[in-house]
């Protein structure tokens, strides 16, 4: 891959999305040893800068830029001096002057990533969220995901149901799955359904559908992908009430049974038990939500490794050899061979 | 120890209150070094997730990882998504998918590190304090302290003296200390002592005795053990004010006379100078609060170490080695052996 | 150097000045590297104790600490429990008491570092800033950036122009330039210039001049350093608007072209542009902003080098090193040699 930085699905191909996932499977070994490093990135520095606070999502980067063997660097922009008035562009030429490796940034404007990238030359710059815009690694867990349980997405029918208009990660995923080559239904209620998806669909007939009926979305689908309902702003303005959403739009066990037998259920969390899923569901052998969870580390991996440098033969090789040196130790818990 | 978590000191079995403080005493060591580490845990991920705001816990918590080169990420829930709304449960499910080899925890309600340690079942949970129920590395950094100055616990008198309803504190050392054999004089206001401490006097007769004199559980005391008052909640609501508290039940320079002549005084932090305690008593030589403050570092090494399945002799052993390797090296500052 | 402790210029030698500055320059060749680290403080503690928020200095102390492989620890102290009425000498010897090698402290008051040092006599304390007193970094990576474009420092004409009277980096800046053999010409509004400014110009008469007009400070400067509005206080209580300050104080490209032809224009960040200084200058060819930036993480590299018992020669030899190993290494990203 040669690409400074990973700024939306949009922009990569098919084979680059390949390339990730394929180096994310190689990654996921590490977190399943006992010793859940690679020294592959010792002595570079990561900075995560949130905008936006998201424990799930800047835990999930920190331990991956870790078990990588990376510096993290934590800025949280709720409590950060950045605050004094300093314009984006200072802030983004200070920080690279710094010579941070990678940049990790979650804004709640759309574009802010891409503004960042274009002024730090030298410094990847990673997406983990911008506005109602993208979250590329979401998507690409939610490949992973999907990929180890169907083998291959191409020809996959994938529901998505909810706020469409408002969600970077719906966004995200339908670049992705109609890259990858899977069927798209999209199914919410209509004031949360953006213009552009009627004329995207129209664009691609047969392979994304739009629908405000969330069975006609869910009928033998092979993927049920949720999305959150945004408790803290949507209800009041965009239905009318949680409990009809839930009625409306919400997967329950009996919606469940129009899917395929082998459905996969996905959401990115935190999951609105009662709104957008029933608890049943969410906990059911459908769900697999925690492997998502999982999945994510591996995938923050892949991209942190492969953005800065990597290629996916070297971390087979790098996990591989790792692996190897364990299983070597004699003893269970240390490992003093390379010294205090 | 083939225990997963440290949940409380009324769960552990003397000889695994022993091991830990063996365990702490060989890791002492490693903090008196110039290389303040060992690569014990290296590659292991412990999160330190707070729900109440505890700097002392944490750094404490932090350090001790650091110090056994594991991989530390705090969480802080007053800023953390942890917020929009989502159970218990689904965020400690969501943090074991990301493969923790333990999780901290502080918890303003008692019993959730329990509920935690049953969902994870693959992740050690460490009680760091929950609700008024236990605070066991506490207990167990006081019985260190108490072991370093006294040789043994077994026989000693030691009194406790505050607040004992509610504190964490002293229901750990309560469990701790008449496991080990020490002989416990409780005292406070009628108010904050809780009715099951009757019964619990009743029962060990003779081994637990409850005085509202504060003179009383002093005499002849080996160990003093002072609570903190929680200036921020109960002041007003349990006793008539902090003066008349200070004046019944704080530890001044005559009240200290009546203990023995090497009573030693600890506290768990932080002092309230003039209420709980008189300066020149916490300042004297008496006072080994900053011992405990040491100890603390030491004992949590310990209880992340066992209960990762490192055991008591490779502690030894791994300390002694990189002590031996400390030494072998000639700068005094740099170990370029390993390589940058 | 044979210091235990940084908190200010005032007390620093001019021999100890330039060793911070020579072996600042021998680190600044590590950030440049693919793997920015060296093992030089490997298995040591770094504490971050910010009692007023400040990302950028954090940020550069946190970089700066574990590219020496050092551990860190952030206390902010907005979001801390020391907040619970505990004094500042609990604290500290709290703080002492888990073995840290350096604290790092930023505090609202004047003295504050120097009473930590007092009380942390095993414990090297840095000075981030207190109150209007020092900030003594900050003047370093100064030096370090006017060293490094004028070779020497004795002898340039150099203009402070902001508000003397409250800036730490102005006095930090004042004492290391007349240490070093400047002239400084200081100019502000009157009410933003100390008494004592006109006694200390008075006593090294040439040395330090005092203006109230910028075009005199400004007229044949080598190095021009401004200052920055702290608009969150100051504005409206020391002159009358910030457009005024701007047209009377404020840097823009007229009244550069008074400075000498080779000028440069340094500032603390962050920059208010269209106050202090016209964008067009802080963009332009003259300003050294980022540099200063990355000047920042190799002088607080040195200094807790340094302070930690390192010396100038050690410095440049483990650099070297690293970087020879670095260069030897077959594989571009990894380097699996010292194992996983």
């Amino acid at each position: 891959m040669r690409r400074k930085d990973l700024l939306g699905i949009r922009e990569l191909t098919v084979e680059e999305i390949e390339t990730i996932l394929d180096t994310a499977e190689a990654f996921r070994e590490v977190s399943r040893r006992n010793i859940k490093k690679v020294p592959t990135l010792r002595g570079r520095t990561v900075i995560n800068l949130f905008f936006e606070s998201s424990t799930r999502t800047r835990t999930s980067f920190e331990i991956a830029a870790k078990r990588l063997s990376a510096d993290t660097i934590n800025i949280s922009v709720a409590t950060s001096s950045i605050n004094k008035g300093e314009t984006l562009i200072d802030t983004a030429r200070n920080l690279e002057a710094m010579v941070p490796d990678a940049i990790v940034i979650r804004h709640p404007s759309s574009g802010v990533p891409h503004q960042l990238a274009r002024i730090c030359r030298n410094t990847s710059v990673i997406n983990a969220g911008d506005g109602a815009h993208e979250h590329p690694t979401q998507a690409l867990l939610d490949a992973l995901t999907i990929r180890e349980h169907k083998r291959t997405i191409r020809g996959l029918e994938v529901a998505i149901i909810g706020d469409i208009a408002h969600s970077r990660v719906a966004r995200s995923n339908l670049h992705l799955l109609t890259k990858l080559g899977a069927n798209v239904r999209v199914a919410g209620p209509r004031t949360l359904l953006p213009p552009e998806i009627g004329r995207l669909a129209e664009s691609r007939p047969g392979k994304i559908v739009v629908t405000s009926f969330v069975e006609e979305a869910i009928e033998a689908a092979d993927v049920i992908l949720l999305l959150r309902v945004q408790l803290e702003r949507e209800a009041s303005a965009h239905f009318p009430s949680l409990r009809e959403y839930a009625s409306f739009y919400g997967l329950n066990a009996k919606r469940l049974q129009l899917a395929r037998k082998d459905v996969i259920v996905i959401h990115p969390g935190p999951v609105n038990r009662g709104i957008e899923v029933a608890s049943d569901v969410i906990d059911g052998p459908y769900s697999l939500v925690y492997e998502q969870v999982t999945n994510g580390v591996a995938v923050r991996m892949a991209v942190l490794y492969l953005l800065m440098g990597g290629n996916k033969l070297d971390a087979v090789k790098e996990v591989h050899e790792a692996t190897h040196q364990e299983r070597a130790g004699s003893r269970p818990v240390t490992t003093t061979t390379d010294a205090s």
